[in-house]
């Protein structure tokens, strides 16, 4: 990788701009225009009430001829019945008319407040200030990223090139925050691009997986969107990759997607802390994972963190009730690489001077054996203040 | 049931004392003791990381032969090895001693915090003090009640008295708090007395089914203790109840525990509303007890309710993320009796009513109908403050 920056992937225009959805007149509608066909496909939230612009984006993708990214924020279009459907086709409508194509080559995605109409006056205004502002630039990229924001402190982007044997690609991706709720609740969005081809199966099982070790593998209070939405779409021409420039870009993919997981986390609301928590030794990877949610759930170790306690009986014992099987006798903890409890017995050790290092990290590692087999897993979570408590309770007036 | 206070169970002893456990001076050591060998059964966390109290009791019982119940709060005897499970014979040894029975007729408790040798000497110390106060007064069944509290706010006993045809039993409770934690981990700790014969297989069979109904179906903070304990002892003679008189029991067994359960959820730390969640319409009992579960452990409803938010969003979305299969279109709210959606949709409502009633009542009752078939369960639940919050994360310093 150069010093410069990230090329943006070819074959993208890109767009944001505000049309008044959200009252404080921040950007809220996102543009991204394919020049020609390309591969698009998803993965979306498992919650089983889901918004109208996710069945739209499910029943669309995997799909080979996809154009178009419409994505509003400020409001989720979600819980309002069949006008939402109408909404959410009437916005991949009127963004088909405008680059001519047809509107199943549109996708859409919708976060904000839930179960008011979208203003669809305003959101087609916005679709033609945005139509009118596409570009390749990586200003007008940077436009289209924070203009899915909502209450977001930060940007979420991430960019990287790829060499494949002698053959250049670039990835780009814009996120939105999990766990950025108030006044309702959380939605993760991401679009991921690339200008490396890629087959439409492959790139389907790519995302999914990406999605497993990355946006599914992380949480900053647990809720499951109604409008999680995160897609892939590969501009890429000529022969699919395959064998190793597959794997090579898997592997690019994989890390970028935990990349911006992690940049989703430490954004929690009110979060002090990032914790990093690697579950090892369990039955298999499933379990591990399964221990590893548990333990970055428990409010107990969360709060823990938030006060710099490396409390070994917090984090052990959520691994204890987490389902899977565990051994007591090899359960061991290191917090920060300080080993502090081996075998199922606390060590002795310098809590004061642990609990300083946990204060001055922003990343916490804690690394939990739970076992001699080879199970693994990676989780993050942020951890829980009096700032999440007062801004998701005190928002009602 | 008579306006007098209930008659407590006939065939017991009590006494609590202080004997410095806790630094505090409080009560610390607590002990019953029955007359003659008396029917004991007990249900236990499901954490793999077990105390040493926990295994002895889970070994010991069921059984018909119990003679006495130790217990102490302030350390909970717990990742200590095996000198944990040395201490926690010694103290039923040293019972056994006193009172002249065999040492596995003695069951034993502890709760505080974990990973600390118990300081033996001051707990036989304790031990000969509570053996030498023993009486079967109310008084003295309080100071049991007392003695086994951490960082409880309030007393939590509960006592009735039955009446099976022309007999009439008694029944006295005593626990302390789930989700107490501070500055380790909950233990939820409870034994209930009884003079009413019961078969030994009858005993455990009504425990396990009232725990089920009552302190599996509470949450503080969802974090399951390594010394969960709940024991029932029955001290009948003659011919053990059933048929029509084991029902009347059960019932009264099952509304006493789930009056001890909401004692606990009530007195959550830095609780401000307890949150009454029936779940029905689902597909199974076990399924709408997971979906209940699912609304009470979720941050954010907790969060809207601490701030007296009718926030229909973020309780729908957590029964759609729960697991069980739910019907979105047959999905509908009340809060405090109140339809604030109904088949899927957001009903008008005055959202600044409803909020006032909220945060009037300490109570909050959640009806939520996830379908149309027969399964239905009930959960309580503290909300979430940021009085939780420092408390579990400003302790240390």
């Amino acid at each position: 990788m150069s010093n410069q920056e990230p090329k943006l992937p070819a074959g993208f225009q890109f767009s944001g701009t505000a049309c008044g959805i959200k009252a404080s007149g921040k950007p809220d509608v996102s543009l991204i225009v394919a020049d020609r066909d390309v591969v698009g496909v998803g993965v979306f939230t498992t919650n089983q009430i889901v918004a109208a612009p996710v069945l739209l984006c499910k029943a669309r993708t995997p799909a080979s001829g996809i154009r178009a990214v419409i994505a509003n924020s400020g409001n989720a279009n979600a819980c309002t019945g069949q006008s939402g459907m109408d909404n959410a086709v009437e916005m991949c409508r009127y963004v088909a008319q405008k680059i001519g194509c047809d509107e199943s080559q549109v996708l859409v995605m919708s976060t904000g407040v839930i179960g008011r109409p979208l203003p669809m006056a305003k959101v087609n205004q916005g679709i033609d200030q945005a139509h009118g502002n596409l570009a390749a630039t990586n200003d007008a990229f940077l436009s289209a990223a924070d203009a899915i924001l909502t209450t977001d402190n930060a940007r979420k982007i991430s960019q990287r090139e790829i060499q494949c044997g002698e053959k250049s690609y670039s990835i780009a991706a814009m996120a939105k925050g999990a766990g950025m709720i108030s006044p309702n609740m959380a939605t993760m969005l991401s679009v991921v691009l690339t200008d490396a081809p890629l087959a439409v199966a492959d790139a389907q099982k790519l995302l999914s997986k990406a999605a497993d070790l990355s946006f599914n593998r992380v949480s900053v209070d647990g809720h499951t969107s109604t409008n999680d939405t995160l897609l892939l779409l590969s501009s890429g021409q000529g022969t699919p990759l395959s064998g190793e420039s597959l794997e090579t870009f898997k592997t690019e993919l994989n890390e970028l997607a935990i990349g911006l997981a992690k940049q989703l986390v430490a954004d929690g609301e009110g979060a002090t802390h990032v914790m990093q928590i690697h579950v090892h030794g369990a039955a298999d990877d499933k379990a591990a994972e399964i221990i590893a949610r548990t333990v970055a759930a428990s409010p107990l170790v969360k709060t823990a963190i938030t006060g710099g306690d490396p409390n070994w009986g917090r984090i052990v014992s959520a691994a204890g009730y987490a389902g899977p099987k565990i051994d007591p006798t090899k359960t061991s903890l290191k917090i920060l690489g300080e080993v502090i409890y081996e075998n199922g017995v606390p060590l002795p050790f310098d809590a004061s001077a642990l609990s300083k290092k946990i204060k001055a990290n922003f990343e916490v590692e804690i690394d939990l054996q739970v076992g001699n087999e080879s199970g693994q897993a990676t989780f993050w979570s942020s951890d829980l203040t009096t700032d999440y408590v007062t801004f998701n309770s005190e928002y009602t007036t």
